[in-house]
Parts: C-alpha cells; structure tokens; sequence
C-alpha cells in the first residue's frame, strides 16, 4: 500500500513532528511514502519513514535528482515542474495533508477530485458553494495516528 | 492581455449566466479568454466572448479537439489530462473564479501559489492554517463586472 | 487547418531560408503555423507567416511568455520543458521538418506514431529495424512548395 | 545505477530475448531498471531484472497501476500519455535502446538531446543532416553483455 504525505516546504515546527510521526507511523504498517521530495513536511515524513526502515518515493519537479531530500530512497524526476502535484496524489491510495501553501491545495483538489481519500492534520479548511453530490471532502483528524489509521481504512 | 475564466464543467444557471457576462464583459474590453475548453462555466464564458466577438483559447485535457465546446476560436490540446489546469492558469495574467469543484480547486491553488490574481464569484472559500506570509488570497465579487474590472485592475 | 513546422533552434542559413518560405507558403493558403515558439527554424517559419498575414501560435517549454519570438500571435506557456514537444505536434494536422537536432527527432517520433504525415526537408534520415507493419515513415521533399503542397494533402 | 531499457511494445523474440538477458545482467550489477512498465521489451528487460533479484521502476503512460506488466516493483502512474516518455530517459543515467517503433525514437531523441548515452541493439539507424557539433549518437553494439557493459562504463 501507498499513501501520500502533502504539506509546505518549510515547515512549522508542530508540522514537522506531526509529519515525522506520521511517517514513522505508516513505516511501522509496511506502508511506502509517497511524496514531493522536497523539504519541510515532505522530508519530515521521510525522515520519519526511514526511522523505521519504511520505503519513501519522492516525486519531484525537476530534472535534479539532488533536489530529493536525503530520506528518499526513489526518487522520481519530472521537469514538469508543479504539474508534477498531479502525480504526487494519483500514485497513492489515500492522502494525509499537514499544514500546507497553495501546492497543497492544488494536491488536496487533485486527490478529492479523483475521490482519493483525504486526511487533514492542521490543513486548509475549505468550504464549496456549488457541489456535485457524490464527492467527499477533507476528513479531519487531531493527531498523527489518527490519520494515519484513517488512510489506511479508507485507502482505494 | 489574457484572462482566465474557471469554474464547474455542469454549471448551475446562476453560474452559467454570470460566466456568460463575464466573457461578454471580458470582450467588449479587447481581452482574450482563457479556459479550460469544456462545458460548464467554461463553455458559457466561451459563449459570452464570442457574442462580442472576442477571442477565445481552450487548453483541453485529451488530444482530441472535437472535446473543445462550440465557442472555442484556439483549442490547445494537451493529451496530459488534470495536469493541464496547470497551464490553464498559467497562460492567463489574472483568474476569475466562478463556482466550481475540485478541479477549480486545484486551478485556484495553481493560480495563487504563483501570486496571480484570483477573483471569486461564489466559489471556493478557503482558510489556510499555515500561512506563508506574501501570499495573497482570492478577491470575492458579487457581480460579473466587479470581477472583470477588478481582474483587469490586478492583471500581472 | 494547422500544420506545424519543427526544426532546430540554431539554424542553418539554408533551413532558416526554407523554413521562412514555408511559413509565408502555409500563410498564402489561410493555414495556421504551429510550432514550438522559439528561435532558428521555429522563428524563421513563424516570420515567414507573418510576413503574409497569417496565425502564428508557439507552445513554449517555459512558463514566461518574453521566451517566444517575436512573430508568435499567440504563445502558450508549458512549464513542462521538453515534454511540450509531444503538444507541438498533436497540435497539428501535418508536420514539416526542416533539418533539426534531437529534440526535432522526438517530434517526428511522436508524429509518426500517432500517424500524422511528416514531410521533411533536409531533416534527419531513419532507419528503423524492427517496424509495426500498418507505420508510415518520413515523406522526403526538395523545396518549400513541394513540402507545403504535400502536408497540406495529407494533413488530416 | 540506474539504467533505462527501451523498444517496442509488441517485442520479436530475438529482441523479447536480448531485453530479458539485459534484464538479467543490469540485475547482476546491482542496478536498477528503469522502463515504460508495459509489454514487449519493457516486460522482457523486467522479467530478466525480477529473474535475478533486480529492481524494477516502470514509469506509465496511464494513470492505472494495473497497466504495469507483472515484474515492476515500482509503478508510476502519470496520465500524461507519450509525453511521460521524457520522464523515462530522463530518470536513467544511460539507455539501451533494443529494437523500437516511433515511441523508441522519441526516447532515443530525448535522451541525446540530454546528452545521455545510448546504447543500441537492433535498433533505429539515424543520420542527422545538420549537426550540433558536442552531441554524441547512438553506441551499436551486437550482444546483451556488450550493451550492459557499455551502458554502465558511459552512465553519468
């Protein structure tokens, strides 16, 4: 199984140990880290993954596989830049969001829009004026194994 | 100048109607429309530029050019599917954002992370939890012309 | 009708010669150009149509819109680098290749592969050694008129 | 290491052979293999990798994981079509192109293009009419073990 951490790049301090915990958390379930590969809350999850000997891919912009941060063990060139937020979500089976900028939003849209289950730890809250029917929004959670436990029930 | 018009691709008859006027409004001004090419809000934006003669671009998500609505004047296939939202936003120098799901979401997201104006008109209302702190957030409107004067007045 | 021309970005002085004629031959037949909005072949095709009248749309690698030259109507930013040549000539009806380096041969590899006629004049000679039976290759010419001539019959 | 394979999708046996005994040997070095995820000889080059205990990275046109061929480790969905094809050559640090149609050819041009090696068995032939005078062609060589040996002495 596969789940995605998304958050900013330079992380608040809660952030970062939320994201380290929750990294720590899936490795301890099998679970590869699917994420940006930057900094910030992308490498607090890895970082916390490799803590415990899990599997972290790290999808990046660019054509630089010295942009991964050290804690990705795949890393996974683009060039297309944040085009690449596309791929972040749809190679994992459920999403956790930890802090997050403007990037994040556009992962959180990508992942609720292919219905991709979404965990929100300190996330944006977001609030649609026109909806249509079937589609979930953000599941809010307070602590890291909270979220962790909701992706995994809710993974596709 | 170029702006672009985002918004749900089934859209309600109050969003159908004001992206209508937006695209009206945004011709009669000597702007070319930029969107997404397909129905919806997309489409009634389309329809009303072309009802002043103006001219419009659909950067479509498949290769096929036959998916671009009726009004389109320049359909820019792209075959890279939802990452195409991406170049949406991108080719415009400012957003008006009407309605909207998931994928507008994600065009909202990609316009402010590049700090290109965003003009709402019923859509997304966000709240973000960790704010980086240069970023602006969406304008919200309550008319077609607030959104396209204020669009203009912010153009990058 | 579209067609696009392709082509390196540092030209030959024979190639920008036929290429700018080839530009003003696909203008005279009210055809639009396409290409990748940069500079050698691309610009001397592009001037060229302008010369007599025509559309000129350029699909960019980068994001910034100053990086098309100056006779493109109408750029289209990617931010996907090279992987924009695939949009080059999906855009297009028929594609004529005038010399070129590598990235004009992935053009004409994606053209033939998605059974677009690729008309070339002074452009790379192939040799394939294992072919899919149903695959057409490169349609060699000598002169500007014979290559807008050709693409234009076979443009589909 | 890592070392992208590349060829047709629907493989001959003599190509079908020398990619499963590329496979095998890139497996033997340690390195990982890096291919399209599909069938032909992307799924001969996975085979003779898995046959040894190799990894396997197979970078997809879809956004399906269950289009990946039965001995990639690692799938990477993209949904950007043939355009994810400059994301295979470019998450290798050399090539070895074993047969091929059209697609092969826009590997192999955007590999040169980045001035990464190619090495080629039973593939395409190409002459260039007009040279940029610093980039290398394709390396022929005859046999599985001369590809492997060259591709690990030139990756960079």
């Amino acid at each position: 199984m596969r789940i995605a951490v998304i958050g900013e790049s330079v992380a608040t301090k809660e952030n970062y140990k939320n994201a380290e915990e929750v990294g720590a958390l899936l490795s301890e379930k099998g679970i590869t880290l699917i994420c940006g590969g930057l900094s910030g809350v992308m490498e607090a999850a890895s970082k916390g993954a490799k803590s415990k000997g899990g599997q972290t891919i790290g999808i990046l912009p660019s054509l630089d596989f010295k942009d991964a941060n050290k804690y990705i063990d795949i890393p996974i060139v683009t060039g297309i830049g944040h085009a690449r937020n596309f791929l972040v979500v749809r190679n994992a089976q459920a999403i956790i969001a930890i802090g997050g900028w403007h990037g994040t939003l556009t992962e959180i849209g990508y992942a609720l829009d292919a219905e991709l289950p979404v965990i929100g730890l300190n996330t944006w809250q977001l609030e649609q004026k026109t909806h249509p029917p079937e589609k979930k929004g953000i599941y809010y959670v307070q602590t890291p194994k909270e979220a962790v436990d909701l992706a995994i029930k809710l993974a596709k």
